[in-house]
């Protein structure tokens, strides 16, 4: 390339990168807050997590068309190539996480003023500010090129899983318990699946990062230990994880 | 381009093609055959449905990479642009589509052998059969470029939802009757989603279709009618949709 081409692909990259920054800061005020919302019950602020979610889906869009133009018109090879394909990856998974942070609020409009058992909303609660933690420090990862810590993230999402597994067990009991805790807890077990599936996405821009900066993608198994796809709903056996 | 130039483009066009129709080929078997295996309990091909996924997103990674590859080197414009992030797009909805199929099979394999209402796994399998049915549709859309087929699927997602909504409400009713129905019902609420998400993905399609035949988004407002996050298990009040 000249340098005239140079620098303004160097130009398109910081703009695509600034634009992304954008989404994730969107994308971790709409999770910290839709939280919030469902652990006080705050109508507002559910709406306006409901809300956000607009802006989010337009910047993902505008960033995905110029990130092909920028290829159709530089022809990047190699790293520079990474980085744009990395930028269209990366907004798809942000722009899927604030769809999650919006399911989570809508269901917040339904069960206001329902009867509850706070604790599981605080079980949820503590789900969701861990899944926060790996949010922030994939998108600094991201913002550094972190290798590391893209792969810490991607490793610290197996205790997500597993703190999903015994909520979603916690919630079917609930439901046993008294009839009255169904709807309610119904809710609260698809905004767990919904921060579970956000902890996922991290985990998803950990392999972009770690695939944008060596090339390479990530060749350990991925620590997947959401295993209630396989609950049962039983005591589980001696010496056997939970079905399957 | 030079004429050795397009026919090298049209080849690679062709070769996106034919992958997605393999995708999509995969992905119906997939969703016909998570839903009998839903229906019948079988282990075995549910199994089967589990690991067929991996040739999915094999073929998406595989379709991603070469489509960026042409863009990089045809640098197409207008309607060959389309034509290939258009490939991007629907490869990465069939590969959720099969995501989703892989879900439903292993909560199959979790609720084998329990206690059960067959009517509801019923309605299950009545929603399924017009996704699947939304699939195929919006498939041909695609192989044929018609635009008026694919928009008529896209209207025709309205009706599914509507019968998740319903199939929603009998399921939590079903847990309320009998704890005993709790932990198989919620499972179906996973799968009856999971079904209602691939109707959302094909809407996605034909969206994409629009886009490609077209040039631009579909205006109209999409006829989302998933209303069960806004479900609060009372009765409806006079005049108003359940909740929110």
């Amino acid at each position: 390339m000249s340098e005239h081409t140079v620098a303004s692909f160097d130009a398109e990259l910081q703009e695509l990168r600034r634009s992304i920054m954008e989404m994730g800061g969107i994308a971790e005020k709409m999770l910290a807050d839709a939280t919030v919302a469902l652990v006080r019950r705050d109508v507002g602020l559910a709406q306006s997590v409901v809300t956000s979610d607009y802006r989010l889906d337009t910047i993902q869009r505008d960033i995905e068309e110029k990130a092909i133009l920028t290829i159709a018109r530089r022809q990047p090879m190699a790293i520079d190539l990474r980085e744009v394909i990395s930028a269209i990856r990366i907004a798809s998974d942000i722009e899927r996480i604030g769809d999650m942070a919006k399911n989570i609020s809508k269901r917040t409009l339904a069960i206001s003023g329902q009867f509850e058992p706070q604790r599981v909303v605080l079980g949820v609660e503590r789900m969701s500010d861990m899944v926060l933690g790996q949010l922030k420090d994939v998108l600094d990862a991201y913002t550094t090129l972190d290798v590391d810590k893209a792969l810490e993230v991607w490793r610290r999402d197996g205790a997500t899983d597993a703190l999903y597994n015994s909520l979603f067990r916690e919630l079917l009991t609930y439901m046993m318990e008294d009839p009255r805790n169904i709807t309610f807890c119904t809710h609260l077990l698809f905004c767990a699946k919904n921060v579970e599936r956000i902890g996922d996405h991290t985990t998803n821009i950990s392999e972009t990062i770690h695939y944008l900066v060596t090339g390479q993608p990530i060749t350990a198994e991925r620590p997947k230990m959401d295993r209630t796809a396989y609950e049962t709903g039983q005591p589980e056996q001696a010496g056997g994880a939970a079905g399957a």
